[in-house]
């Protein structure tokens, strides 16, 4: 159960904004399918374009990273941040956008792996080489 | 400052499990150069030997995923993870394999919008939608 | 499920100091609703008598700050920490104390966006500006 | 240390698009200080017109909830996350609208019970309250 | 539901890497229960070698603490990084290995009382005494 | 540099309840020094008299675990919280109540190993085995 209702596409259509967003949610998906998040956040219209527009263009506009690569970064976050819905949305939308089983592996193993040495650095305090530093 | 002495080369000499670690990283890498991180680990030896082989063997290892690609989502975790050094060391370690000022740029910008959905879901306890579902 | 099993009111009957707190905990709110947190700390009355001695002092004790506010800062720390309970109960105490709509979708935009800057600051190191000293 | 070099006003004023952010945050502010955040920002000045935006849009415009409860929020939050600048400049911001020292002391208060309660029922795994459901 | 399947025993007899660790954890454990995180990890061999390995040398092997501490410190962690499966593996685990109702609750008072503490110093931000310098 | 001052032994003896907890604090410890996050506490009497309290209340009394372990537990929160202040004066206290280099290296394998399942765990949203339910 969320802390709001999940807003359904009839309550949707009733209220410009959020229409506005659903669809063009939609056009850039080309997909009818709308997932919980949006559902969620629509609750507070402005809140929802707002949230919508990032994403849009974090994840959706040309770039420098591949689509594939962008969703495999948003896992890490996601499963270091503990978020159970980002973890399942993201892997999917990895997956849709091409990610291997041999690369959601090395994926894995990596977030693990970094997990592990972060919290290492932190309990001995390691202090920043020179070396590292931005001249 | 660390909570554990950081091992000089003349001290790491002196210790054989110590000394082939370095060794391994020095060969591994193709640099003298050895960062704080195996320095503070060198006080357990058993402990050095572990990391590093879990390093090497994820990060080193040829797979699916390019090393520029494993150190960007090693930032990732590193960042969400709140770990200073990690930060620091992965940054240089991914431009060292060629990630560009934009790919840095987009890089971040996909961490901070990841933060920002994470907290979102998490506030509004949105439900995983059956569609994601691994059937 | 919980890792410790929640007491029932029959039990909580026959040990004191667990019946001590729970009447506590009815008087302070004016309801004789005791939610799973309480039957779980129960288990361990010192720890039970200690944390609600905790949660009264420094949520129902008059202050500089209403309870209202008190409760959206405790739903902000607990959308942070990942805690899905937490946010439940305390987006429910803070819409009882009066939090309206408007307040809830402006506070997870400020929940969403403090994550975002966290993270991004933290992927920068961006040192303090000498200017945010205490003298 | 940053991860990037910080821009300095002159670097600034030959980039059109951090010009105008740097106007803006001026304007809006009242103020000619720019500190840290936006000056590592600005590297990727897509990325720091993004960032501003919605820091203006949540922060600056007006809305149910007064310019000193979203800092207290911001801190807190900050707090969870772990983010050093973040507590310092937010900590400066709070008292720059108002915060009493009586109103910084309930707010650490909060935090650090919601730090510990949060951390309780993740331990207990304590299930929520059907009370607490959305109906 | 998991993000991958999980891995059967008729699946995981026809792939040799995996029975060749599920038939050490069983014979590590002294039981033929083969808990989720194993038949997830499962799906990437390699993955489930190198975590069951690490496992295994620091959980399994002989050293100077003692087997129901080092869980209770597993708890602790689990419960710090919000882990839902890790903090009701490694309670059962604990208790299998002695931990009593006494342990178990102190252990969360501590772990309650760690996190408080650690958000006001990161509130306060607290600078280092010079006395915890290791020299 | 912390957000409020930190607060002399000069400032603490005009405190009424500042001066109280200090003297607690020395008598209890049996040592005149007070770390810093006491003075930094001491700006808001109350809380910090809160604090103190909670801190004696689980560390300081007799109990089923030693004072060792429970140090060794609060390190390991630490370090998964990210707290740097806190790792450095946990690390001082369980060396000061006996843990051994070993003991040290040990716990700090275990806190890098949890951290590393826990983030798998999360990446894999591994369902919980029916076996681990509390009946």
């Amino acid at each position: 159960m969320a802390t709001v209702k999940l807003m359904t596409d009839t309550e949707a259509e009733a209220i410009p904004e959020v229409k506005a967003v659903f669809d063009d949610i939609r056009a850039t998906r080309g997909s009818d399918f709308i997932n919980n998040i949006w559902r969620a956040l629509a609750q507070d219209p402005q809140g929802l374009e707002r949230t919508w527009e990032q994403v849009k263009s974090v994840m959706a506009a040309p770039g420098a990273l591949d689509p594939k690569t962008r969703e495999m970064i948003y896992i890490a976050v996601s499963a270091a941040n503990g978020c159970s819905y980002c973890v399942h949305s993201h892997t999917a939308a990895a997956r849709a956008k091409g990610m291997s089983d041999d690369e959601h592996g090395e994926l894995l193993q990596i977030i693990g792996l970094a997990a592990m040495t972060n919290t290492l650095v932190t309990s001995l305090q390691v202090p920043v080489d020179p070396e590292f530093e931005v001249s």
